[in-house]
Order: C-alpha cells, then sequence, then structure tokens
C-alpha cells in the first residue's frame, strides 16, 4: 500500500489547504515523465561525442557531459588528460555524505605524482563567463536566493548576473567541477568532483564547474562514505578504481550510451518545468507553485 | 595538494567579483567548526530520551530525534510501535538515488503483513499545526520560495505561513517522514523514510515530517539504489537488515549515543548560519550572502 508513496507524480495548478486535515485531490495533470513520452526527436539533442566523457569504474559507467562554453579552458586540459590516459587506473579519492565524491591520483599529494603529460599544471579559474556564452538561455522565472536570474543553457543549469554581465553554471545534484587549492589558478582538472548532496550552491562563483553527470550517478552518490576528514578514504579503506576515462568520440559506436538530454530550449522543457512547479493528481494535496533551480529536472533518455 | 579544496570553511562580510580572474581572498571570520568549538554548555540541549529513536541497522545506529510539537499523533503510533518491537527484523525497502531511502515490512503488501499491534492502522495527516506549535521559533531572514517564513523551531528546519496560521517541517537532507497512499490518512507510521538527496520541499505540506536523523545518515544514504521502480529493492536484491529500534529511554545509560544538538534559539546559532552565508578566508573568493534554509547547518555533538 506504500509503493506509491512520494511518487513524483502529476501536476497541477495550485493552491491547497493545509492544516491537520484531508485535502481535496489536485486536478490530474501531465508529470515529468507524460510529458517525456509526449515529447518529439526534436526536442533532444545528442550528447557531443567531442565533449563527453565515460569514466568506467568497477562498478560500472558514469557518462559526465562537458559544457565548453562555461569552461573552455579547464575543459581543454581536462580533455588532453583524457586523450592521454591520465586517469586509467587512478581512484575516487573521497565521499562526504551530502557534498561531493572526487576522483583523481591518489599519490597526487607524493613525492611521485602521476605526471600531467602534456595538460597544464595550473589553468586559470573560469568561475564565471560573460552572458553571450550561455547559449540558448531560457531563463527560469522562481525566485532565487544566490543569483539575480537562474535558468537552464544547452541542458544545463545556470545563473546569471546581468549586470556584471557574468553567467555561470551552478552547484546541483550531479553537477562536476574542478578540485582546487587556495589559488584560484591551482586546479587543473586532474581532481574532479561531482556534488552527490544538497546543492552546496554557496560554491558557485569559487570553483570551476565543466559539466554534468548525465548517468551513473548512483555509481558515486552511494560509495561508502570516507572515514577521514573531509570524506577523504585512509589509506587502509577499499578505493573504487577507475578503470579508464575516455572521450565519447574514441569510444566505438557499439559501446557507447547513447543518450539524449532533453532541450531547454525547447518548449516543452518550461512543460516540464511547470509539471514540477505546479503538481497534481491523486496523491498531492498541496502544490507549491514553484520550484527551486535544482528541483528542475533536465530529462535525459537512451536514444529511442 | 588538493586537500584543501571545497572546505566547507572560514566566512567574512562579503560581496566580491566574478569572471574569469583570481580574486582577492575574503577576510578571515569564525567558521561553523570554530563557533562550535566557542560554544557553551548552555547553547546546547540533550536529546529527549522519550523521543529519540535508535534504530540498529546491521551496519550501525541512526539515531533519529523526533519533533512531537509538529506531530503528536503520528509520533504517539510510532513509538507505540517502537516500543511493540515492531520495526525488529524489517528491513530497508527503497532507496531512490537523489531522493529517499525508506523502511518498513517487506511483507505490508502480502497476505501476511506484520500486525501492527496497539498502534493504530491509520492516522491523520499532520502537514501542518498552529503556528503556536513552534516553540522557540528563530526566523531565518533568507528568503524562500517554498514558504512565507522559514527558520529553527527548537533544533529543527521549519517554513510559516503567518496568514494561515500554520508551521510544518522541512524536506531538507536527513529529515524523517510518514509514508502513505493517496489518502491522507493512509499513513500511521509503520513506513518511515530519510530525505538522503536535494531537498524535496516540494512534499512539504504532503506528507507528514516527524523528526530528523541525527547520526548515521551514510548509513542511509550510501546504500545501494534499488533496482526496481521509485528505487524499491527487488525481490532478489540484499536488504539492509534492521536489528531494532528502540526508545532511547528504553536503552541503557551505558549503551546511548549520548547527542546533543546546537540550541536554535541560542544567540550563537545565529552567528551559524551567518558564517555559511557570508563566507570568507583563503578558500572563499566570492560570498553569497545568502544561505537556503536547508544548507543552514543544525550542529551535533557528543555530549562532551
Amino acid at each position: 500500500m506504500y509503493r506509491t508513496m512520494l511518487l513524483p507524480s502529476l501536476s497541477a495548478a495550485a493552491l491547497l489547504t493545509s492544516g491537520i486535515a484531508s485535502a481535496a485531490d489536485l486536478p490530474i495533470k501531465p508529470s515529468v515523465g507524460d510529458l517525456v513520452k509526449q515529447s518529439q526527436a526534436s526536442d533532444w539533442r545528442p550528447t557531443d561525442p567531442q565533449h563527453t566523457l565515460y569514466m568506467e569504474l568497477e562498478s560500472g559507467r558514469v557518462v559526465i557531459e562537458l559544457a565548453p562554453d562555461f569552461a573552455p579552458q579547464n575543459i581543454a586540459n581536462i580533455e588532453t588528460l583524457v586523450k592521454e590516459k591520465y586517469f586509467d587506473g587512478l581512484a575516487i579519492l573521497r565521499s562526504q555524505d551530502n557534498y561531493v565524491a572526487q576522483w583523481g591520483d591518489p599519490q597526487a599529494e607524493s613525492d611521485h605524482p602521476r605526471p600531467l603529460g602534456s595538460a597544464k599544471p595550473k589553468v586559470v579559474g573560469e568561475f564565471s563567463v560573460p552572458l553571450k556564452n550561455d547559449k540558448h538561455f531560457v531563463r527560469q522565472p522562481d525566485r532565487d536566493g544566490y543569483a539575480p536570474q537562474i535558468g537552464h543553457s544547452n541542458g544545463f543549469p545556470v545563473a546569471r548576473d546581468p549586470k556584471a554581465g557574468t553567467t555561470w553554471l551552478t552547484h546541483c545534484y550531479g553537477m562536476v567541477g574542478v578540485g582546487r587549492d587556495n589559488g584560484t589558478d591551482s586546479g587543473n582538472g586532474a581532481e574532479l568532483y561531482a556534488v552527490t548532496g544538497h546543492a552546496p550552491r554557496h560554491l558557485d562563483r569559487n570553483i570551476t564547474l565543466v559539466g554534468r553527470v548525465l548517468s551513473g550517478m548512483p555509481l558515486l552518490s552511494s560509495l561508502p562514505r570516507g572515514g577521514e576528514a573531509m570524506g577523504f578514504y585512509g589509506a587502509k579503506e577499499a578505493r573504487m578504481a577507475i578503470k579508464s576515462v575516455r572521450l565519447e568520440a574514441d569510444v566505438p559506436e557499439a559501446e557507447r550510451s547513447h543518450l539524449e538530454v532533453m532541450r531547454s530550449e525547447a518548449p516543452i522543457y518550461q512543460q516540464v518545468i511547470d509539471a514540477q512547479r505546479n503538481r497534481g493528481g491523486p496523491w498531492n494535496k498541496f502544490s507549491p507553485g514553484y520550484v527551486e533551480l535544482c528541483n528542475a529536472p533536465i530529462p535525459v533518455r537512451v536514444r529511442p
């Protein structure tokens, strides 16, 4: 009888009673799942094989879509590292509850770190970029505490400061960024992290985000938490190994994941957001009429 | 060199540059950790043994603090179930990525569910309660999209609608609620969930929240995700067993966790929130001057 509970289900234009009460049902509206089913082929775009990474863990594949418009220099360096197979045989170094999983070279701080090859040891922090870089930006009208404007650009969650003329990717669940030390240019993409908890939006504009995990998040989010400070694994703890990281373009067609992302500039995407904002149907009794940026789903599917 | 990255570190009254740039450091301010160290014994309160649960999993202990001011009828029923050892030998039924872990009777939908004993089979939904119930409420001034007012009451995150005269617990990470079917009174506390992902605030006022996990969240959040719809475990998947659930009052003193929660009405708690809102120090380059309700930490410690 509880199998239907907490269903992220149907939606409706909303406003209902609260209090200790039995409320009326909200009218039935298409859910996010319904909208995905109704969508047309033109509502989706494939991943760009030149800017999509396949990270093969012992436990399976994590697909990461990069967003070169938002961090061109960092992403170029990451792609150099990937092409030179830098990550092969490295490991997940850190899993901090309600925060991040982070991967790279377990020997990075030793006397014999893995050489960076032709990648740069330091890359300038790309914490925000000019407004023109957020191509196909569609504003999400819901108010946000962390930024003057929010919305989506090309399938990524973004925020904007029109007065400053800047735009940046936001730290929603599954977003991937470049670890750094205190210096803004102290990162280089050899150590990356993915958000595995409640969005740490205070990191926005403090660190370079480069993309988003499209599939395989559970392989990162359900890792055992590390026993040392900040969730780093200690010397005696088992680390999940990275078998390889490859550009999608370098993976044979038959072995690709063939993922598609809903176009955030397609009209149906506004319906998807609204299905979260105004929820209805038999389970929902109260509809918030609002959806926070990091609660707006960005649908991903395997190419039909 | 990356071990210091992503440190939820020092804070400052803030406003800094953005853009591809090397920004100046923010002034150093006490961090949340510093404030916890500076706190006085009077800034903390112990858990109430009559309203705190110890859920003993195969993997360790999860401590759940109940908030009877917000859901008196549901919590009374849960405590009846616990006293009658209803949960002993049951299991975690569901782990859905970026959403919830849920536990109860694997046979609940079969012909032979575990009997509820003297607990009620249906309890009215307590989705919100009168304003007077949020004792020691201290408003958090940061704006919120889901509610007219937000803040903390007795160590729990809450929201308020002053016009409606109602207050309710909010679905932040680690909050615990009562699974239900479509009927508002279809839950009874025999199936509970904890939020393990980005706060699903759209569930606020749609379902009864009863408390918060004070320790042991990683035991729930790092469970393998279930392979069936909505993250339920299939028949062939291993479920984490619940050895027992006890009231703290029924656990011998020597076996208790002795946790304390920072008093949200203590002045130092506003400094804790501000340390998240206005961040400084050598790592932070930009301080948002804002903190979302579910990013405001509520410190918990073992009694010194």
